[in-house]
């Protein structure tokens, strides 16, 4: 038995009576790998009365550095110390009482992927395909119910479970790949055994395991390889504010710090600019941070150590285990901020090269560009998230594409001040930028279904900075016309369930708009995909002259010049070409109109763009 | 003669024939003085075909260091050394052909007036009160017509001259500081010698002399003098943008490039984005900065190093020369930025502890804080303006107090957001805040008229942070029921003019809610004037519960606080005590209402604020 550097740290040891049984219910993560960068790795076993046996490692490389026990006698926090020498194997973490042996878990340390470490994240070389597990495909009807889940499948009931599963998005991702996404982000797929409407994902009852009704870890990591080979990547949806009101461990919780209003739940203010005031009372930071987000949310205290080893722990599994190539991360400004920034520096340090994205609902950019990485903060907040969501740039699309132009600070100038507002990133290209998506109206139900608009705004979303995020049948115009909520929101994809009678997949009865709809953004984002001047040029813009209703954006190389002019007027507009000339175009000839392939001529003064329409050019400089 | 140091300057010499006369129109400035800190001066000598001659100088101290000749023949730009020896009197500047003097000048060198340098500024301990000169009393009727003035004075004419002058103002210091205003701001006085529409002085033909509507140079001066009795500072209004179109030089401009499109005007497109934007194109860079604010109003070119030191010696030269204790800037964002950053240095670099402040009309702070000294710029910009007026403040106050606060995001969370955005300032306790200027609407025209919000948005402005500005006549409830008319906006102050049937000045005939709005902001005012708490104090605020209707503000030492709690509700409310105990107040049991003087006891848990009123009372710790 190894003793040296064994340290039993008692945080709270409660007594309590000798008792026969013990068992061990979970051990969370249940394997781990040799070669990471850290060293130390936290394991949180569970099991009645664990705590009063005495945890003993033997493996060369391994040590036990301590075991916390908590107010819980069902709990041990071990931490394990995974030195460089330490290889590949199994090993048996052994509980004794008086030096017997009662209890024995054997733990694998697994090689790592070659290359895991240096991953590339995903890039503003991609589109993101946002999809509700749910609501996409039923490819296995097997698993709409499942036995030991109380939510049945109810595809008649907007807020309850549909049977989609992941098995239909592994059936579809040739579907996704031929429309040009090139990565995917799921909702998420972690268990939420709850009672009712848990179909979207966001109230976590096993941090480690799929839900079964979109089918096992093993599923999801055979989802992953086949997107791989398809060139897709994968963005895992991440939850660290809270979890599901029946989390299995809501019924013995470790320790009475572990929840954030652990005796009385009450509501967060969702005032997340107590993040940032200067003048914020403490009341109203806890209230904000501390408050749950529903009831049906306990809010997690990531300032337990415990806790908050725990997550990162479980997001660092997540990546090695599954492959991925990214995450987004849900509520990012209601945690404890200190923690997420502890949270974004322990993942990027493992994976220097990853990527991540944060949600801050806030249509103000200086709260949005807070979180980022490389910010300089006043108050000397240090992230190291590489990107966010924008927010502000979603809002200002719906805007500039619904108000009319005459009027002054409306329209399309909305697009050039939110752009402009850029200077307070500490890096614009990272924002994932999207027409909408699970919670909000589909795009075209905000553009009140104008057909002439969604293209339009299809296309700005393609060519300006930023990785652009498509929400899963958007492109064919998706719609919730009779509400606002979520459950209508995140409809069933046509084609997903046997018998659909319009099936978006193979275009079976899709028609009209929808069809033309979604060979345009195939056409828009296949385009893209071969884009370096979308991916990685300058951007450069002329702004709307007041009440024209034209705007005209630039992506340029030194080779290539992406030009995207849009007329809002219903009349065809002569757009001048002298300035674009004298800055970015210079003495081209002429261009390839992206959507149509035709040659568009450039040698003139002006150049025409139809009404309620845009003209998206590739020019070679 | 001395010749060393003696540089001609030939930048653009065009030739002309020798003509018999030469004459001295102008000297600007017309005399300086010793002991600044910086020893250059710029001279420009204006008179027919002044450029022929040679300009000497022989005077202890004084070199003339180069003189430079520009495309109209009838101006010289003289640089002249004043080195730390040179004591104050008066020299000759000699205009000489072939070595014989033609022409002379009397230069006078003044002593400054001690610690001129170190002056301080207006600070937080100020309410500053902006009048506009032509509208607020008539002291001097002789002046209201004034010979080689076109506009001639016609107070029926909602945009024509009123007869307004300085010796109104003088005449009514004691009223202004009775109410408890501590500092003065006049729209500009510098001469606007326009056909028309001129009255509000923002189209300066000369500027270095007072309007002689308004009264001349020494009137300025005493006004200055009188009001320093009364502990008033004087903060003047400048205009470094552009000039009046009937400007004395418009007829012989120096250069081709003295004014911005010289050759024919276009409109500024007001897109002060363009300034911060990491993507503005040029043309949009240069059509905001170049384009004139209107066509009665050229744009200056600071870009010309001659106009920039033009611009840039008036101001020190008024400084100086009025004793001031501020300024005010006109349209902050409109001229070349690279000058304004060089203005502000020089200035701040002569009177380090003077203050100014900046009007960037935009109701973004994250472009309104980009003007602010110390303010950390991703593109490297580097300003020295100590102050910029809070725009966005002044917008959310308005819908503060007109909004439902059962509305998510509207009422008073308006002003919680506002003050959360400071993290953005690098100093806002520089904010000049204020709840209308002359340039819209009438604060109580804004909020309809309703004098319970009245005094609760001028409790708010005299608690927050920063320096607030009262516009003439808000005080007495003036409105704009008409339109939002500059002309109407700017109405006569009752009393300024004899035969009012309504004295404010007195109060002769002022009755019911106008009299108490005075005395409501006198009182709160003249509180204000000594209030450590609110000049210096933190901020600490609690926002408003969803829905609540109620917000609370506290400017705090640690010897007193100050609580603000706002209640929009209809009903009275109990408002909970117990974190602002925790937080600010302790155990305090009692405090002085600041409008009533009764005292307010706070002994229980919670205290009482009634309908749409507020709270403000001071609390010793």
């Amino acid at each position: 038995m190894q003793k040296s550097g064994f340290l039993l740290l008692m945080m709270l040891f409660l007594g309590f009576n000798v008792v026969a049984k013990n068992k061990i219910d979970r051990v969370e993560p249940s394997f781990w790998w040799t070669g990471m960068k850290n060293t130390e790795l936290q394991i949180m076993v569970y099991g009645e009365n664990i705590s009063e046996l005495r945890p003993e490692i033997n493996y060369p490389g391994v040590q036990l550095e301590r075991s916390v026990l908590v107010e819980s006698p069902n709990y041990l926090f071990l931490y394990l110390n995974i030195d460089k020498t330490a290889n590949a194997g199994t090993f048996d973490i052994n509980f004794t009482r008086k030096g017997k042996k009662v209890l024995s878990y054997n733990y694998e340390l697994k090689e790592r992927r070659e290359g895991s470490a240096q991953r590339k994240g995903y890039n503003t070389s991609d589109v993101i395909y946002l999809i509700t597990p749910d609501r996409f495909a039923n490819g296995n009807p097997e698993n709409d119910n499942v036995e030991g889940f109380t939510e049945q499948a109810n595809r008649s009931d907007l807020n309850g479970r549909h049977g989609g599963d992941l098995e239909g998005i592994i059936n579809h991702l040739d579907y996704i790949d031929d429309m040009g996404f090139t990565a995917l982000w799921l909702n998420p797929v972690m268990e939420n055994n709850m009672t009712r409407t848990s179909y979207h994902g966001y109230a976590i009852t096993d941090f480690y395991n799929t839900d079964a009704r979109y089918g096992t870890n093993d599923d999801y990591l055979r989802m992953v390889q086949e997107a791989k080979k398809r060139g897709i990547k994968i963005i895992i949806d991440m939850i660290l504010n809270h979890c599901g009101s029946e989390h299995w461990w809501m019924s013995d919780l470790p320790t009475s710090d572990w929840l954030n209003f652990q005796d009385g739940w009450k509501p967060t203010t969702h005032l997340r600019e107590t993040n940032v005031d200067p003048y914020a009372s403490d009341y109203d930071k806890k209230m904000h941070a501390d408050g749950w987000f529903v009831e049906s949310m306990p809010d997690l205290n990531q300032r337990n150590p415990l806790m908050a080893d725990y997550l990162i722990y479980n997001t660092i599994w997540w990546i090695e285990y599954a492959d991925l190539d990214g995450i987004r991360m849900d509520t990012y400004p209601y945690p404890d901020k200190d923690f997420m920034a502890e949270w974004t520096k322990r993942v990027m340090t493992e994976y220097p090269h990853f990527n991540m994205v944060g949600e801050e609902w806030s249509v103000n950019p200086a709260i949005v560009s807070y979180w980022q990485k490389g910010k300089h903060n006043t108050d000397g907040y240090v992230s190291c998230l590489p990107g966010v969501f924008d927010f502000p740039l979603q809002e200002a699309l719906v805007k500039a594409m619904n108000e009319d132009d005459k009027n002054w600070g409306q329209g399309l100038i909305r697009l050039y001040s939110t752009l402009a507002d850029d200077f307070l990133y500490a890096d614009p290209t990272q924002l994932v930028t999207f027409p909408d998506n699970h919670d909000m109206s589909r795009f075209y139900t905000q553009i009140n279904e104008d057909f002439d608009l969604f293209k339009m705004g299809m296309a700005y979303i393609a060519v300006t900075r930023g990785i652009p995020q498509i929400y899963y049948g958007t492109e064919i115009l998706m719609t919730n016309p009779n509400s606002d909520s979520h459950g209508e929101i995140r409809s069933d994809f046509p084609g997903g369930w046997t018998g659909d009678e319009v099936n978006a997949f193979t275009g079976q009865n899709l028609t009209g708009d929808a069809k033309e709809a979604q060979d345009f953004v195939k056409t828009l984002l296949n385009w893209r995909k071969g884009s370096k001047e979308v991916h990685e040029g300058y951007l450069k813009h002329f702004a709307p002259a007041s009440g024209s209703g034209i705007y005209t954006v630039f992506r340029y190389t030194n080779e290539k010049a992406v030009m995207l002019v849009m007329n809002k007027n219903a009349e065809k507009k002569q757009i001048d070409l002298t300035h674009y000339k004298e800055e970015v175009i210079g003495s081209a000839v002429s261009g390839t109109n992206v959507i149509t392939g035709e040659k568009v001529l450039l040698g003139d003064s002006s150049v025409s763009v139809n009404g309620r329409s845009f003209l998206l050019i590739e020019i070679k400089l």
